[in-house]
């Protein structure tokens, strides 16, 4: 059941997510099986996270797809605000992103913006280099997703500011006030950092136009709640004379317990890429299944993989191969698998994953700078 | 840049009534007269502008002296936001700016923020690159008043936002909108540019502390219409843990017709640097003068230097000599000098200024890559 409260901000994530509500209340479209099918044309077979509507919303996916067609190719954009060490839900765009580049060979802008959560965190009191270091550290990690050096470009807003800030004064000129209010509630309280920022992450949206003094198509992969930048900055981009990005949504990975979203303020229950072996066993133990309360009763009634957390993470982001993910969900729904057995069998596939993606990471490192770009 | 709510002609101000009330208003206290001669112990005779009291308040301008005869020397910083071509009034500061630097054998940083006016006139819609060639523009002008190019930076804030970006961003963390519309009067429809742009401002007033990883004291000659900035900004640059910059405010060169501050909207009226001989006689000559209404009359009442704005203009710039200045107003007071003459006098002498300001210019076109810096 949808929870009435609950609040999609870039912000915060609170509640059971209605994401059919959210495509009303942004004004988002389903990714419905005709642009499944034409992306598919393009890519070969769907990868998961579209095949399972985890990227489930889209905005003007249709006319990117046709300027595609029409031989106008576009360039990926996507980003991550640091606030502390990253957790498996924030692989998630980037896992997609790599996809997309890799299947329609397009360059991809990363933007890491420091002093984001610098000024939307000020009470922590954190000083900007902690958020620098953060983001250096966030660089490994997408950098490891798999990127093509050759056409991947990962920046830090503070060190990328002389390309940045000359156009993010284009779009700061164009919006108000008001604007900033309405649409991500600030205040009279605000910093003026804050209210500011929405500028810079429109950038990326619309540079390569300007470098190339060409209109470029731009297609924007994020999470949903990323998508309020966009909503106020597709009309002023409009306005500044280039195309407006093609955005895909996707859904939040939720945490072992449940929550809407894994989170730093949901530490036991949220997978950190550098969390160890036996915390992510702790952790996965912890994670709320929809088995029932006795393995009697489990192996009568069986459970509920729509409720089960390790149902979801293997549907997420641990069983690519939708056949063997059925057979999962099948166990957990028939009460053929307990708890126990479920809980191990992802503790080890997550390991696994984590194990690779830190032999990836070491790699990165070493060829991190064919990676960042700085004025 | 809003003008501040208090409207004053630059005599006015010399007034005491009229000073209290700036006081009052500002929190800025008079250069008085003990300032001035501790000034003179180390620059030897005072600056025109220090002895007619055009540069007539301060901030901590002893505690900056202070620091300078413990042998902590200060930087000097100033700057100009281009709205169109540079006239005589927006010469004043600089000219004040470059016998400090010539006195103290100190060091300059000269902001010119191209976006400032891009935001502030949203309504003109001009694009930013115009308002980048009225900086470059302004910066041989600039460069021209006889600078050290080995002691003085000037820079284009889009040229040089890497460097100022990642300051300001910590400036504006700690500004609220609440502040920025108290002290600036925007409200909720200007653009988040203009409510940022302070944050821009403040960051030569402490960059050379991050620089050299130790507190610089900064002195910072400026319009008094400009102080705005820096009350909002010297509370957070203490906050940052840097020395709140001192300050030395001088008045409005007036309008030739008595208007309180030559401005591009007193076209007519206002002497602009590429004027041509004939422009400047002719504007001159349209001079507000204090004289009477006839030659009779005047030769038997005399006039008000006051009130006259050729004599104002020889008090601001075109007589450095105290003597020579006090005839030319004892002339106008005994009716001794009639208007064509007076005027006829000042339109030789701002041509001359002119012609070799020009020439000046010319050469520091050809240097003018030691004065810049980009990142």
């Amino acid at each position: 059941m949808a929870d009435p409260a609950f609040k999609v901000t870039p912000w915060k994530v609170e509640g059971k997510i209605d994401y059919e509500a959210l495509e009303r209340q942004f004004g988002i479209k389903p990714i419905g099986d005709d642009l499944l099918k034409r992306i598919e044309k393009h890519t070969g077979p769907l990868h998961w996270l579209l095949r399972r509507k985890i990227v489930f919303a889209q905005r003007e996916l249709a006319w990117l797809l046709d300027e595609y067609e029409k031989g106008n190719k576009f360039y990926l954009y996507t980003g991550i605000a640091p606030s502390g060490p990253m957790h498996l839900g924030h692989l998630l765009p980037f896992i997609f992103t790599q996809w997309l580049q890799e299947k329609f060979g397009v360059e991809v802008l990363i933007q890491i913006p420091d002093e984001e959560k610098y000024w939307a965190r000020q009470n922590l009191g954190m000083e900007l280099d902690e958020y620098h270091k953060l983001a250096e550290d966030a660089a490994l990690n997408i950098a490891a997703v798999g990127f093509d050096p050759k056409k991947t470009r990962i920046f830090i807003d503070t060190d990328y500011a002389k390309t940045l800030y000359k156009q993010a004064v284009r779009v700061a000129g164009r919006l108000t006030f008001s604007t900033i209010k309405d649409a991500f509630g600030v205040g009279n309280d605000t910093n003026i950092g804050w209210i500011f920022y929405t500028s810079m992450q429109a950038v990326p949206a619309f540079l390569k136009s300007v470098e190339e003094g060409r209109n470029v198509p731009c297609l924007i992969p994020l999470g949903v709640d990323q998508d309020v930048h966009f909503r106020v900055a597709r009309d002023v981009i409009g306005k500044l004379g280039y195309y407006k990005p093609a955005i895909m949504h996707n859904m939040f990975l939720p945490s072992l317990s449940g929550e809407a979203k894994m989170s730093a303020s949901e530490k036991l229950n949220t997978i950190y890429l550098n969390d160890g072996e036996q915390e992510v066993v702790k952790k996965v133990n912890r994670a709320l299944t929809g088995q029932q309360s006795t393995a009697a009763l489990q192996k009568l009634h069986g459970g509920d993989p729509d409720k089960c957390m390790v149902c979801q993470y293997y549907r997420f982001l641990f069983e690519p191969d939708d056949k063997k993910l059925d057979k999962i969900l099948e166990s957990e729904r028939k009460g053929t698998i307990l708890a126990g057995e479920h809980k191990a069998d992802l503790a080890k596939r997550i390991n696994g994953f984590l194990e690779l993606h830190r032999k990836r990471r070491e790699k990165a490192a070493k060829e991190i700078d064919k990676f960042m770009v700085k004025d």
